[in-house]
């Protein structure tokens, strides 16, 4: 890693830069990057999900977030890479950082492709973009990847999608929008593929105008029949196909003012259709907010995909406690292998949705531990073993953690499990007013834990697409103050946790559905409705700590799991799942 | 009203306008104006706290938020002068509506001196400032006030305060600062007034730069020996004392870049600025956040006089259960008037620090009722009666509200007790991380209402000032995302309530002092001490809806209430009160 940060600062004094920003991004500001775009952790060796990088000539750093710190600091271990913590009380962010290195002054040089153009925006000095960066120091760089794509239904066609898109610019008098998020595109094209591990996302640009679809895709090496039956669907409803590459002679297509959000724009491009003289109109694209609330098409395929994946679930704990009682050393890495299998047996499985979190003892102190292949950990008695793991389906995606006692645990390992439950529970049972923003409700998770002074440092709760990303925006619940307001057909995970380093950690996750809750006196009134179906482990609590109201949504919710999974799973399963789910 | 509103059309027939907009402020943007600036009431008849009014040639609109909604619409009733709510879904509010009416084009009036720079610049057309807009037509306007001025002792001298403002000043790299709210003003100085009812204040700006203080207040007819002190005091000390209308030209004192904050300065001294070209640097005024947390000297004092303003609130909880056991007749009127007379028996009383709202049954679902002096509803047994009141002391502020069965109640009465009772005790029982904004703990104390969809259309809390306003920001617990995080030494009230139209309505309120909490692995903890003393009924409880935490809480405070109050009250009301604090 050291070699190649030295590479880069040998150009960078040849171009007499004074910074380069790296962020872990790519050309559509994904959350989770192809490959070839995780130029953080070819830089630095630094694997987790949010991180970014800035190297100057005497000090080259990491920004990430609690999530990671501990990942951070063994990982920059030895690298001359310091970290900087960010969502942290006094924490100085990059364009604060150099603007105290270089004020006004500095040149800082980025890869505008992988840079949002907000984000370079922000930053101080000038600003230099330069496509492919790191490109000439990284001769085995992995290609864009192309995998199958292909059409879903979900409840709502192409051109439902186009003529509320259309509707909506003729608001904002826009002739077109530019759609760069590569969910937002799957969306509204009803088409899916594999381009991103975990994500069933096509990598490519869209134009929408109000008279034409032009939408810039890898197609020159496509054999596939599948992508070819789709993309002649596509073009038989009249969407343009053009090579991905041609993004950068988009300005020819135009012929009036051009929504863009940059949020999700990179900086380059944003850059060129300044250059160009495009008249733009910034905002929050529409679909952010529209593909965020499903409709019933989408609900009843989440409920559906959610008996599945609780199937999945039981037998996977089933396996486990079987296995560990009959005293088989099952590795963390062996149990993750073994619930992929069950969830693989599944119709319409499509993958998984993020890398399944499998973790022993002090691993799962971890929130995003990685699994490793060689050498797991062994899941052995006396601990808590912690699997956060999640689907993707043609009719849905599922995201579930459950934490299970192996063995004897002790009396703090008791209290931190029983009392991330009752913060789990407190949000599952919420009735809230209409208009309520989802950050309000972030406390009701947290008080049950903050009472006995504990705490998580990552969000309660994320938006959960459908058949697309595991986290999605613009909603979610958690400490930062995020003005989305919860609206009924919204699905967002429920997820609190309890870590302690070296030693255990604690998370209970089940999705959540808005739903309607009636109206009275004092408004309309909103709840939710719970669709993860798996069973907690009642042996690990310390039922002293729950309250009534807490215990009686326990039971109900048992039952529900007990009375709706047990018909379809073996007979000894469902006998040990009505023991699991009997009545505290 | 409606003669009034048609000589204010015949005056924007004459000019041209298409719209006078009214709002009901001061020339220094103050919550509670003089009788003077009252001009909303003047115009339309409307006495609740919030509102602005909007004429134009064929309508007239007053906007409120939900704590008044109920009272507008009595107040203006057949005054031709529509309803506009604020604080609901789908709120239009007045800029967005003068849009719809006159897009771009509008000619808006606007009495500049009594709008805030940030609310006319959010106004669409062209905004034409007017002082005194409404003189011309009102003969009978009363004159800026003018009461005593005294200083007081927090704990900080002017001194210190000056040299921390110029240090701020000098960061931002401006020569002056220019105040113009005036409980900023009160605090840098140490000098109160009473020239707003409720607020201990003094009518003026004040500009201060590196080397000078210019206090431009009415003095010309200053008679009385506790200013003509005062003001010797302060000019020994090197504070300029200039007429308060020579603000006018205030320009000719600056020699650099002046700091102003827009949210306070009116929009008349706004443009004479930029006409000037005085250089501005815009921000939030640095006072407004650190007079919030209160140093120890101001803590102290606010212990104190909650001790004093307890011992009068038992003695009148006291009279008023015997009276009416007795059979007398006390109105809303006299048990306010007997409060009154208790709180001007303490020590360092200086009037109290708002209406008091004395309140029975139908009276008190308006949360913001006023207590109507002739023809007061009698307080009768069979129903809640609520009282909300407050007292200045010249070592602090105090707002309380208990809210008391009288005779028997209904079991919905019983319930709503209980539910505001448990939500208020939530809120006061919370521990929460250092960092974290007062919006997010609103939902503690609304959830045990929302479970039952109860709730309430105001704030859950607002700061609270030492011995200056009883609403004081920047800090408090509400609906709207206020990025303002609770520090150890802030005062807020937890006064959730629940209202039914026609019924009753509940409230109970503390006030809390942030306190710290200790630290450990999760970080720094925070907690509430509470302030208040006064029992609340546990006779009006349904005790199964509370949980034993809450009912600890309660014991626990009754407890402190008991052996705090009972030693400096006689001996028939501290038996009562030892009757009233018994542990349930």
């Amino acid at each position: 890693m050291a070699e190649r940060i030295e590479l880069l600062r040998t150009l960078m004094r040849a171009k007499g830069w004074d910074a380069v920003v790296v962020t872990g991004s790519d050309p559509h500001c994904s959350e989770y990057p192809a490959e070839r775009w995780k130029q953080v952790e070819w830089l630095s060796g630094f694997t987790g999900e949010a991180g970014d990088l800035v190297v100057t000539l005497d000090h080259a750093g990491l920004w990430t977030d609690p999530r990671y710190f501990i990942q951070a600091e063994q990982q920059l271990a030895g690298t001359g890479i310091d970290l900087h913590k960010t969502r942290v009380p006094d924490q100085v962010l990059i364009p604060e950082w150099l603007e105290r290195q270089f004020g006004a002054d500095g040149l800082i040089a980025v890869d505008g492709l992988c840079m949002g153009a907000d984000f370079a925006q922000s930053l101080p000095g000038t600003v230099i973009s330069v496509p492919d960066l790191l490109g000439p120091f990284w001769p085995e760089r992995p290609a864009i990847p192309q995998t199958p794509v292909f059409t879903v239904n979900p409840g709502e066609s192409r051109r439902e999608k186009l003529d509320w898109l259309r509707a909506f610019l003729r608001g904002r008098e826009c002739d077109g929008i530019l759609l760069t998020a590569l969910d937002e595109i799957a969306w509204l094209l009803n088409v899916r593929a594999s381009d991103i591990e975990y994500n069933p996302l096509v990598i490519s640009y869209l134009l929408v105008t109000q008279d034409d679809v032009c939408w810039y895709v890898l197609k020159d090496e496509v054999e596939d029949p599948e992508s070819k039956a789709t993309f002649s669907i596509l073009e038989s409803e009249g969407v343009r196909l053009l090579p991905y590459a041609d993004i950068d002679y988009l300005p020819s297509e135009l012929h009036g003012r051009l929504f863009v959000d940059a949020a999700t724009l990179n900086y380059q491009l944003y850059t060129n259709l300044i250059t160009a003289g495009v008249p733009l109109e910034e905002g929050t694209s529409p679909i952010r907010l529209r593909k965020a609330v499903k409709n019933a098409t989408e609900v009843a395929g989440m409920r559906d995909v959610h008996v599945q994946d609780g199937l999945a679930m039981e037998r996977f704990l089933y396996w486990l406690e079987r296995s560990v009682d009959a005293g088989r050393e099952i590795t963390e890495w062996d149990a993750a292998v073994k619930l992929g299998q069950l969830r693989a047996d599944l119709p319409g499985y499509r993958g998984d949705s993020f890398e399944t979190i499998s973790a022993w003892g002090p691993g799962a102190a971890l929130p995003h531990y990685i699994t490793p292949h060689a050498y797991a950990p062994v899941i052995r008695e006396g601990g808590l073993y912690l699997c956060d793991s999640g689907g993707q389906y043609d009719r849905g995606t599922t995201d579930i953690t459950r934490t299970v006692p192996v063995g004897r645990i002790s009396a703090l390992e008791r209290e931190d499990y029983t009392l991330v439950l009752k913060g789990h529970i407190d949000l599952a049972m919420a009735v809230f007013p209409e208009g309520t923003h989802g950050c309000r409700l972030d406390a009701l998770a947290r008080e049950p834990l903050w009472r006995s002074k504990r705490n998580f440092g990552h969000g309660t709760g994320h938006g959960v697409g459908w058949f697309l990303g595991v986290h999605e925006g613009p909603l979610d619940v958690r400490q930062n103050l995020n003005p989305t307001v919860l609206q009924p057909g919204m699905i967002l995970s429920d997820e609190p946790g309890i870590y302690r380093e070296g030693r255990h950690g604690v998370r209970h996750e089940n999705l959540l559905l808005v739903v309607e809750a009636g109206q009275n006196d004092f408004g309309r009134w909103l709840a939710f409705e719970t669709l993860t179906l798996c069973h907690f482990e009642t042996d690990a609590l310390e039922l002293s700590l729950l309250d009534r109201s807490e215990i009686e949504w326990l039971n109900a919710y048992h039952e529900r799991v007990y009375r709706t999974l047990s018909p379809q799973l073996p007979r000894e399963i469902a006998d040990w799942l009505r023991e699991k789910t009997r009545a505290v």
